[in-house]
C-alpha cells in the first residue's frame, strides 16, 4: 500500500482551485491512502466567515458536489482519502448551530462520512477555536486497507497539564480496551508556524511515536493567512528518527510504501509522554541569564534561514491574496527599511516591481541618501527622493498663521513622520503598489513610532522581530548574500532623524537588554520585580514598563504582523487600552 | 432587611479606587445584604490582563487586603456582601492555570469565600470568555439572614437553545430537588450596552421571577472599556413590572427594605421561558420589509435618546481614561463630523476644552464654510481654518518633478484626505488634544474613506450607526436643543467634497437602502439571495457586496468604535483579509 502525505497550499474559501486539485491528482486508477492538512476543504482560520451564511452556503455546496465527484470517480476498495473539513448542524434558515472541524473519510469501508471530530480545540493566543467549534467527544481508531491507524487532529496531539481531556491518552486507552496494535498515527493539522516549532513538531512526534510502537504521519498546510503562516512541513516520525521531511513553506506531496517503512516495534506506553504547565512552554524562546546584560538567545544561522524563509513567504502571500503585484517601501538610510527592502527583492516573483523612495528632511544627514542609493544600486531597484523639507516648512507656516505659533519638539518630529506617509500612500496609490511596513518589534513595544507615519503599510514585515534580531537577520543576510546590505548600515548608530544628532539611545535603553526585557514581559509574562531579579537595572526597567503599558492604542491601530515568534503582538495579543496600569511599576 | 445594588464606576484593574469604595460606603455598623456587579473586584473586560503576571499579583494582594479589611471591619452576622471578582489557581511561578468569575460572599454563614463560578461563559462576538475562564458545574443557593437566594453571573440568565447547559434551568431543578422556596434571585452582572438590551433584560428577568414566582435582583456595572460600553440600569423585577430602576450610565445605589417587596407567588416553572436559537436573535434589530425600499427600524425619540448618553458616555470615558481634556474634531461642512463635535459639545465637562478645525480644498464649496461655523457658532466653539490648496499643490508638483506625472483620480481624492490627517494629528499634538473620529458605519461597511486620511482617530463616535441612523439622531437633537445644528447640514446632498461637484450617491446606493442591506449581511448574515428574495435590485446588491468583501483592510486598522448596535465592526467582528471572498457573489 502507499500512502501520500498532501502538504496543500489554497487560499482560504478557494473552493474553486481545492476542487481543481483532487480533480488533477485523482482518478479512477488512483489507489493508496491519501492523508489531507486539517480543513483542506475550507482553509484555515476562518474567524466569522464560517458563521457568516454566504460562506455556509458555498461550502455546503462545494462539500456536495465533492462528496459526489469522489464517489463517482475512485474506487474506494482501493483509495481511501482521508479530508481535513467542517461538518456544519444547521437551523431552518442556514444559520450555524453547532460546526466540527472534522476528518471526512472516503474508501476503506467508508462512504464519505465525518469519522472523527477534533477534540483539543486550542483557545489560547491567536487561536478562538471554542468560539467557533464544538469538540470531539470520543477517539477513533479506522481500519484501512487491513491496517489500523489512529487519527488525531493538529492540536490533540499537545495535550498537556493545561488541558482537561488528552486525547492521545485516550487513544492509547482504546488500543489497550479493544486489544488493537496500530500500525500508524495520523494528524491532519493546520498549524502556524512560529520559530523552532518544527523541531518541537518532530520531538512531540517521535514520542507519541514511541507510545503506540508505530510511525507518526503528519499533514499540515502551507498557506499566509493575513498574520498568521502555515509552513507545510509535513513528516514521518518513527521511534527515533524522521523517515520523510515535506517541504517548507510550500506545496510538497510525500509518497511512501508501506513495505519500506520500518516494522512495529513495542509500545512504550504513556508514561514517556512530557507535559507543559502553559502554552508559552511549548514552543517560547529562551533568555540567558547575564545579570543587567542578560539577552535573548541569538538565532543560529538555520534559524535565520528559517526566519528568512518565512518572512519571504508571509509578505508574498498577504500582496498574492490582495492581487498587489507592485511594491513600494521607504528608505531612511537605517536598518530596518533596508532590510524590509532587501528581503522583498529577494522573494520577488516574475512580473512584479519594487521601488524605493527617500525622503529627507532637513535633519536627514547626506550619509542616509548615499546608503540608501547604495542599497537599492546593490539590489537593482529604482530610488525616487521626494524631499519633505518644503511641505514641511509650508505646513509650519500654515501653523504660524492659523495659529499664531509653530509647533516645535515632538509635534515638530510627528509631522515629518506623517508628511512620509502621506507621500508614501500618495505613490502607493498612483502605480498600484502595496506599502510594507518598516517597524520593527521593539519600536511596537514601546510606541517609538509616529502613528500615521512611520506606523503605516499594509502588513509589517518586521514587526515580530526585536531590533538587535534585525541586525542578527541582516548580517546573516550578508553572509549569505555577498555584503548585499551595504555594512555602515548595519554599524551606524539607529536615529529616527526627526530632530538634530538625534540616536535612539537617548530615548531607549541599549537594545540588545531593551529586547531581553520585552521578551520577559511578553512571553514570561514577568513582573517588574521577576527582572530585577534576573539583574536588569531598576531605571531601565521602570522606563521600559512604562513605555509599554502607555502605547496599546498604538498597537491598536496597526497593521497586521507576519508572525513568527511565540508571543506577537497582533491578533493574539489583546490588552484593553482604558485600563488602570499602575500595577506594572508595583 | 435592607437589600443595596451597588452599581459602580471604575476603571479596570484601579484597585485603589474599588477599596475606596469599600471603605467609603461601609463600617462597622454596616447592615443588610449589599450585591456588587460581577469581577467588581477586578472590573471587566480584562482580556489577556488577567493572564499577565504584573496584574495577577497586584490582584492578588488586593484580594487578600480587601479580605482582611472587611474581616477586621464588619459584622458578618448583619452584614452580607456578593461581590463579583476573580479567583485563581496559579503554577508555583505565579502564571495562572485556573482562573473561575466567582461571587465572593462574606456575611451570613460564610467567611470571604468564593460561593459560585459563573456557567455560561459567553464566547460569541465580542466576548472571550472561554479564552480565559474555566465555567462552574453547580447552581448555587445561599441562605442570607433568613431568606434563600438563588445566584447567577450576568450570561447564566440568558441560556437558550445554542447553549448546552442551562443554569437557570439547574437552579429551578435544585430548588425542586432540595425543596427550597426562593426569596429571590441575584444577578450580579458586567453586561455590555447595546439598544434595546435593557428592555430585553427586563423582558427576561420577569419571566425568570415568575418561574421562581419571586424577585430579580439585578446588578449591572458602569464603565466604558475602549469600544465596550457598560450602562448600569440595574434593577429589581417582579412578575409584572419594574420595582426599582437604577441609573442608565451612571454609578447608583439602590437600597430596598425587605418588608417592602411584594410577598412571594406560585412559581410558573420552566415551561414559560423562551429560547433564541442564535446569539443575535436576543437583540438584533429589525428590518421593515418593503421590497426594493426595505429599512432598518427606524429610531424612536426614547431610542435616540439612549444613543446619545451612551455616545456622549463612550467619548468621555475614553477620554478620561486616556487623559485627555482637549479634543480636535475636524469639520467638513457635512453631517458626520457635525454631529460628532454637537455630542461632544454636549459631553462637555467643567476643564474640558473642544475645539473645531476646517480645512479646505480647491473642491470645498463656500456653503461647508459657512454651514460649519455657523455650527460653531451655535455651540460656541472656536473654529479654525487650515487651507490644504497650497499643501495640496505643492505635493502635485512634488510628483510631477520626481515621477514626471501629476497623480489623479482617486490619488488626487486620497492624498487632500491625508493631508487633513496630517494637519489634524498635527494640532492634536502641539496642544495634546483627542481626536474623534467621524466615519459612520456604513462608510466602514463600503470602505468610503481614506486609510489615515478621514479614517484616522482615537476612537471613532458613530461607527457603530448607518448614515441614516445619523440623520436620525441629528433630527432628534435638533427637536431636543432647539436646531443646534444648521438644517442645511441635514438637508444637503452628502458629499466627500473631493473632486469637482462630487455627491455621494454617484458612487453608493442611496443610504437608506444601503443601511438595510448592510444590516441584512452583518446583523441577519444575508446571502445575496437573501437579499434579493427581500426584493432590494440586484444592481445594489451586487455593488453593496462587492465594497463591503473588498474593505476588511481598512477595518482591520480602524480606530475602537463605540459600540451600539447588536454587530458592530469592531473587537467583535473578524473576518480574514486574505480570504478568496467571491462566494459573497454567489
Amino acid at each position: 500500500m502507499n500512502l501520500t502525505l498532501h502538504q496543500t497550499h489554497h487560499q482560504v474559501a478557494d473552493f474553486g482551485a481545492i476542487f481543481t486539485y483532487l480533480k488533477e491528482n485523482f482518478d479512477k486508477n488512483s489507489e493508496g491512502l491519501h492523508v489531507f492538512p486539517e480543513l483542506f476543504l475550507c482553509g484555515y482560520p476562518l474567524q466569522d466567515l464560517c458563521l457568516q451564511k454566504p460562506f455556509v452556503k458555498a461550502y455546503q455546496k462545494f462539500l456536495n458536489d465533492c462528496e459526489n465527484w469522489i464517489k463517482k470517480t475512485l474506487d474506494p476498495k482501493k483509495c481511501c482519502l482521508l479530508l481535513g473539513g467542517l461538518k456544519y448542524s444547521l437551523t431552518s434558515n442556514g444559520i450555524p448551530q453547532k460546526i466540527e472541524n472534522v476528518i471526512y473519510q472516503f474508501g476503506g469501508d467508508t462512504s464519505f462520512e465525518p469519522i472523527y471530530t477534533k477534540r483539543l480545540l486550542p483557545n489560547y493566543d491567536i487561536f478562538d477555536e471554542k468560539k467557533y467549534f464544538s469538540k470531539g467527544e470520543k477517539s477513533k481508531i479506522i481500519n484501512v486497507f487491513g491496517k489500523n491507524f489512529g487519527v488525531l487532529i493538529c492540536e490533540d496531539m499537545w495535550a498537556s497539564n493545561f488541558y482537561q481531556i488528552d486525547p492521545v491518552n485516550d487513544l492509547f486507552n482504546h488500543t489497550v480496551d479493544e486489544n488493537i496494535e496500530l500500525d500508524g498515527i495520523i494528524n491532519l493539522s493546520a498549524s502556524p508556524f512560529v520559530l523552532g516549532k518544527k523541531e518541537k513538531r518532530h520531538k512531540r512526534a517521535i514520542e507519541i511515536s514511541k507510545v503506540f510502537g508505530c510511525p507518526y504521519f503528519y499533514t499540515n498546510r502551507v498557506g499566509g493567512e493575513d498574520e498568521i503562516l502555515f509552513d507545510g512541513s509535513s513528516f514521518v516520525a518513527n521511534q527515533d528518527s524522521i523517515l520523510v521531511q515535506g517541504a517548507f513553506f510550500s506545496k510538497d506531496q510525500k509518497m511512501l510504501n508501506w513495505d519500506d517503512l520500518p516494522k512495529k516495534v513495542t509500545p512504550m506506553g504513556l508514561e514517556i509522554l512530557k507535559e507543559s504547565s502553559t502554552w508559552e512552554e511549548l514552543f517560547q524562546s529562551e533568555l540567558i541569564p547575564q545579570g543587567k546584560n542578560t539577552v535573548i538567545k541569538p538565532w543560529s544561522d538555520e534559524e535565520c534561514e528559517q526566519i528568512f524563509e518565512a518572512l519571504k513567504f508571509g509578505v508574498q502571500e498577504y500582496a498574492t491574496k490582495s492581487t498587489f503585484s507592485n511594491f513600494t517601501i521607504a528608505l531612511s538610510g537605517g536598518m530596518d527599511s533596508a532590510l524590509v527592502l532587501t528581503i522583498l527583492r529577494l522573494s520577488l516573483k516574475p512580473g512584479q516591481y519594487l521601488e524605493a523612495v527617500y525622503m529627507p528632511s532637513v535633519h536627514s544627514s547626506p550619509l542616509s541618501y548615499d546608503l540608501s542609493l547604495e542599497l537599492c544600486q546593490n539590489l537593482k531597484i529604482p530610488m525616487k527622493t521626494l524631499p519633505i523639507k518644503f511641505l514641511h516648512s509650508t505646513t509650519k507656516n500654515l501653523f504660524q498663521q492659523t495659529y499664531e505659533e509653530p509647533f516645535q519638539g515632538l509635534t515638530d518630529e510627528n509631522v515629518q513622520s506623517r508628511l512620509r506617509g502621506t507621500l508614501l500612500y500618495t505613490r502607493s496609490n498612483q502605480i498600484n503598489s502595496m506599502v510594507v511596513n518598516t517597524s520593527n518589534k521593539s519600536e511596537l513595544a514601546v510606541g517609538y513610532s509616529t502613528q500615521y507615519g512611520d506606523s503605516v503599510g499594509a502588513i509589517s514585515m518586521l514587526g515580530d522581530l526585536f531590533k538587535s534580531q534585525v541586525y542578527r537577520l541582516a548580517e546573516y543576510l550578508n553572509k549569505k548574500f555577498d555584503t548585499i546590505i551595504p555594512e555602515e548600515i548595519i554599524t551606524r548608530p539607529p536615529t529616527a532623524e526627526l530632530r538634530e544628532n538625534q540616536v535612539d539611545t537617548e530615548s531607549l535603553p541599549p537594545y540588545d537588554r531593551l529586547d531581553a526585557m520585552l521578551e520577559g514581559i511578553l512571553n514570561y509574562r514577568y513582573t517588574k520585580q521577576d527582572l530585577l531579579d534576573l539583574g536588569f537595572l531598576q531605571e531601565e526597567v521602570e522606563k521600559t514598563l512604562n513605555m509599554y503599558r502607555r502605547n496599546e492604542y498604538k498597537r491598536f491601530q496597526f497593521c497586521p504582523i507576519i508572525k513568527v515568534a511565540t508571543k506577537s503582538f497582533g491578533f493574539g495579543y489583546r490588552v484593553p487600552m482604558s485600563k488602570k496600569s499602575d500595577f506594572y511599576q508595583n
